[in-house]
């Protein structure tokens, strides 16, 4: 019998009602596997913000590294809320975790689920994976500014990438892409305009692509990749990019394939030295929060990915299988509660125990 | 009588051939204005770099300099030509040019026309403007690597963005977005990653706002704007956004109105101290060239841009109306030359003048 640590973070505005239904089905799925969740949460986020003044203190830094993963539900309170205005919550929480933990793989699925609506007229079989870089390029937040708040203002973005970060997280890719059906990798960049930074990671890309000959590896600009993901998403398979251009390509992807409310994402320490941790791409949506509107599936689809890299893939595949199964099942007139969503997935789960 | 002097810069791939109807459709439209349209060739781009080592001198520069407006067709050669490695033709002759002649506006109108069809299941009503800021941002070539070639290496790229720079390309959003019927300017940026970058645009479009009461602003996170470009395009008017994320966003606003092969550009610099150029956002499309296969319509809207530029907008709107007939009529299973949808065009132009 195994036991999980896992820290949960459900966060600010949809943050705990999502976060709810994914402990559920990560429940409900271990149950026959022999393997114990023992759930320690973690009071973070604007909320705390507020009545305490700590984004995330050393100490909840040092207890959260003593599990084995973290699942995270959504950060940042109201837009505009002056209260919050020189604290940054989503800088000082998300990419405070993403870099402390030395989040490198940021990991973010895209597929076209069948009976799922996509904004594309003919989105066709859409089915890939970004691999985005975690800890490094216009992320590392060493811009400056001086003379701020005059007309002389000069405010400068440094966009950092060292081979060793780029390294390894093409290698990742690489590994991704090897173990999938069409072994194709792509790696998305601005290289004619970044030169410094758009050759260190070509020739990264292009001499680890040495050490792995079945992969077919191709190149798009950023700009133009945004355009074969509405006039042909089907082309792609893996994908590796910055940490910026990661951002823009799976929100995009998100939108293509039915939403955000369904994009899921891991933000991965692949060397185990500190716990990886999983969350929705979506943000808190303060507007609709409380009110079980949200919908858990990227939550929960995220549940699946924690899993997989636990090593419980077998589980994995149930809960991505009772989601397809849900998806395919939802209708467009009933509009079901966010509970009554995992419920249904739990449903989906257990009666193939059952079967 | 007026008399414009237009330097072309006709350049490689496809540029050449659709360079030739849009000054085609800028003779006819012209011809009933007493205007005089006067072109001197600029032989610039990969085959020129190939024949004579040379990009972009101090004399071209310093001879397109006497002109009044530039026409740019596309420049850029076979993709990996190792003869072309270390020459970035892009980087030293298009962002060359847009640098040296302080085109701080670049102007990417995205329409979708009636009759087009769009990738989009349900687009809507599509009609906006990207103001793009064209001399700053991570653009400006001020990037660095060190211990280049090894396991050491660390690329660096700087986005230098100064209120100056700012200001006035923000001022040039509002002066759009105050003579449109909408007046709704969206600001687009990521404050929440690039706080000293972000911080400075959303501080200058706070205060230009405040001069331009009657027009409504809002801000998204690029990574948001992509998602609605694809869920809701029709909720945009202006857009203003750094030199960087205007890239990525114009491409995919060319992508869901119906293609690059219809999206122009207006490379500006409002003060008329330098020429101004325009240039259909699509590349040279080495594959496809010299065989009448390329879409002439992007650079022939770009005409319509330069015509307004000039102060002519009558023929602006002519063209525009031209290009529109045309495309409304567009079969998709005739295919025509690339000379032939430029004479159509001219004939549609020559029909209004008879009317
Ligand atoms: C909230 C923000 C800092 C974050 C990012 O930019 O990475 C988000 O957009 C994401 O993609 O997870
Ligand atoms: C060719 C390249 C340098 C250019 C850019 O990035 O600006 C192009 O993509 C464009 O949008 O005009």
């Amino acid at each position: 019998s195994r036991t999980i640590k896992l820290a949960v973070i459900p966060g600010d505005g949809i943050g705990p009602e999502v976060v709810a239904e994914a402990v559920k089905v990560l429940g409900a799925v271990t149950a026959r596997d022999d393997v114990t969740i023992e759930t320690s949460t973690f009071q973070l986020g604007a909320a705390r913000f507020l009545e305490t003044g700590d984004v995330l203190t050393d100490a909840d830094l040092a207890s959260i590294q003593q599990h084995d993963a973290i699942l995270l539900g959504a950060v940042g309170g109201v837009p505009g809320d002056p209260r919050l205005k020189d604290a940054n919550i989503e800088r000082g929480l998300l990419l405070g975790l993403r870099f402390a933990l030395d989040h490198y793989v940021n990991l973010r699925p895209c597929t076209i689920y069948p009976g799922v609506t996509s904004p594309l007229a003919a989105p066709g079989v859409v089915d890939f994976v970004v691999v985005r870089e975690g800890t490094e390029g216009p992320y590392v937040g060493n811009g400056g500014a001086i003379r701020r708040g005059t007309p002389q203002e000069v405010a400068n973005e440094v966009s950092v990438n060292t081979a060793y970060g780029v390294e390894r997280v093409v290698r990742y890719a690489f590994e991704v892409a090897q173990g999938r059906e069409r072994k194709r990798l792509t790696l998305v960049h601005k290289t004619n305009v970044l030169v410094f930074a758009g050759s260190l990671w070509q020739r990264i890309v292009n001499e680890v692509a040495l050490e792995y000959p079945q992969v077919a590896v191709d190149y798009l600009h950023v700009d133009a990749a945004t355009i074969f993901f509405v006039t042909n998403p089907g082309r792609f398979d893996v994908l590796v990019t910055d940490n910026l251009f990661g951002d823009i390509l799976t929100d995009l992807a998100a939108a293509i394939s039915g939403g955000i409310g369904l994009a899921a994402s891991g933000n991965i320490n692949p060397t185990g030295r500190f716990p990886s941790m999983f969350e929705p791409v979506h943000g808190s949506a303060p507007d609709i929060a409380g009110q079980q509107l949200a919908d858990p599936t990227a939550a929960i689809l995220s549940v699946a990915l924690l899993l997989d890299h636990l090593g419980l893939t077998d589980a994995a595949a149930r809960v991505n299988d009772a989601v397809a199964d849900d998806l395919a099942r939802r209708s467009t007139s009933v509009r079901r509660s966010t509970a009554e969503v995992g419920d249904a997935i739990v449903t989906l789960l257990t009666d193939k125990v059952l079967k």
